[in-house]
């Protein structure tokens, strides 16, 4: 598994808040589509392993305002790895430096059937070795 | 099963869009909020003899525009049961005659094993009966 | 301005729900965010002259379940032009044949200043020129 | 203006994801609705005065998942007055001593004009002397 993805997000009317800008709740959504994406191929092999990451916390540091038309991007990469835990970060930008967010999730491994934290799969211990 | 049920809805400031009023959207999450309330007994008892019942069509018709301090109500109903299909009407209002909007959804039961449509299981026959 | 659009729609997980298949209410979302495209140009051209183009209707006709996995696009087009009302509807399909849903909306052009309905600007009347 | 607001969150099935349990960003949401809740008389005043508040950062810890049965509410109070910012904190809590989720916004003033951070207005810092 990679240990980054940069995904294209298009912004939609729907993400507008009556200020006319993407609505602060809707950058987590943009966190997630990303985070979705970079787990894509490992999911389904951890759901049929019984194992699920769950998202213990979320973060995000507003920069900049987003418009309908603008060019957004989300660059999602893993930050930290612990036993229990790890961290992936976000960066939500136009593809040409300009920063409209950043963001960090903290997610854990839990054993679907116990109802418990387990330790991290390998298959996320390994993206830390991916460079 | 009551043939009716009316559910009070609570604004919110996500369900605005630029203009400052309810998405036009927004009015068919209103209307799915209380066609589940109104299925939420008989839907584990569906679920679990395999059940489903799916939305096959819906629509709105909009009257008056939806703000953050509206009171806003869906009255649900029973409208016509067919063989297969029945439909569900929708009165969104403020509980004092004004209407916001008029809508409709017609739903079929599936077969969850086979994928297939089936008849109308009886909770949703009975409901006709009830006045 | 263009009598029609096809554009592709990035399904998010947020558009899914505890089905796993894409919410009912999101295709609205989809036709939505297709038709703010379509009018993209025109719409700030008109909002200097204080028209606002406003659904009154929209219906959905679901035909195949979306999943996350799937390529989808919206096919935007201009059906039906009256002297204070026109229908736009939308074929939501995989780019190869497969129709998810068939909508259509009505929409009227208001004056924002009267808060009434008015004729319909010439940008939309053009629109059923083009072939 | 009071310190802190207890707002009745209704789950709606739109909240949900595939997951069965409300999504992890429609906790921001939920946050969102009690703020504005909790500045929606000030809220006018200040926009009549050209003060927008901003939100700068936000953050949510996951306690418990939330299902579409649960009774939720959210308590939102002032935590913290600086000059040019200030904290509002979030519990998400059933009533009887269940936390769902602790949260942290913080936000700035903004002059609406010259889109620059302005001193707190003074509704703001007066909450803080409120007990």
């Amino acid at each position: 598994m990679k240990k980054d993805l940069t995904v294209p997000m298009d912004v939609r009317f729907a993400d507008l808040d009556m200020y006319g800008h993407v609505n602060s709740t809707t950058f987590f959504t943009y966190m997630e589509t990303a985070r979705v994406k970079l787990f894509m191929d490992t999911f389904q092999e951890l759901t049929k392993r019984g194992v699920l990451l769950v998202v213990v916390s979320a973060e995000c540091n507003y920069k900049k305002e987003i418009f309908l038309n603008d060019k957004v991007f989300v660059t999602v990469s893993l930050d930290k790895v612990g036993n229990t835990s790890f961290d992936l970060k976000y960066d939500i930008h136009n593809g040409e430096g300009k920063i409209f967010a950043v963001g960090k999730t903290t997610l854990v491994a839990i054993d679907a059937k116990k109802k418990m934290p387990m330790q991290l799969p390998e298959e996320v211990l390994n993206m830390a070795k991916n460079e």
